[in-house]
């Protein structure tokens, strides 16, 4: 049966980094690509996300890809806004 | 004479976007590469001059390298923080 490719993606938003650290790293614990998105300023924190766990939790894991890209969104009075958006891709440690 | 490669490094800070945008479209007029370097929450900035300079200004500009690291930086105190920081090379249009 095929995979959900997503449900190895995390999304970065306002939570404490952690939780996104210990989300990623479950994906990476069975020894699949984890893909992080964020949007605007959750950019900097997604990175921030990702040099922690491969610095202190899971040394060895590696940037496969890094995308951004512009994403357009809807704001409440119906104008279209634009907003950077970053996909970093991590792949496990090789042992 | 070698060329000062650091000549074409941008550090993003907390000027307006549209200054960044400018002097990475300068470097980039001289058909060479750019290097945009940020570090903590000025990341999301360097995205966001990325991304307005390709989309609007120099179309054909395209992401050559995206690197992700961690720094050590010292505070006013004496001890040691931890940022994180992304050098992004863009490389102009080809005709």
């Amino acid at each position: 049966m095929p995979r959900n490719k997503d449900d190895n993606s995390v999304y970065i938003g306002r939570k404490p980094t952690m939780n996104y650290v210990m989300a990623a790293m479950m994906i990476l614990n069975k020894d699949e690509d984890a893909t992080l998105k964020a949007r605007g300023r959750a950019i900097s924190h997604a990175v921030d996300v990702c040099e922690i766990l491969k610095n202190r939790f899971l040394k060895g894991t590696e940037y496969k890809d890094i995308r951004i890209s512009t994403e357009k969104l809807e704001s409440d009075d119906g104008t279209m806004n634009n907003v950077s958006s970053i996909e970093i891709v991590l792949t496990p440690p090789k042992d």
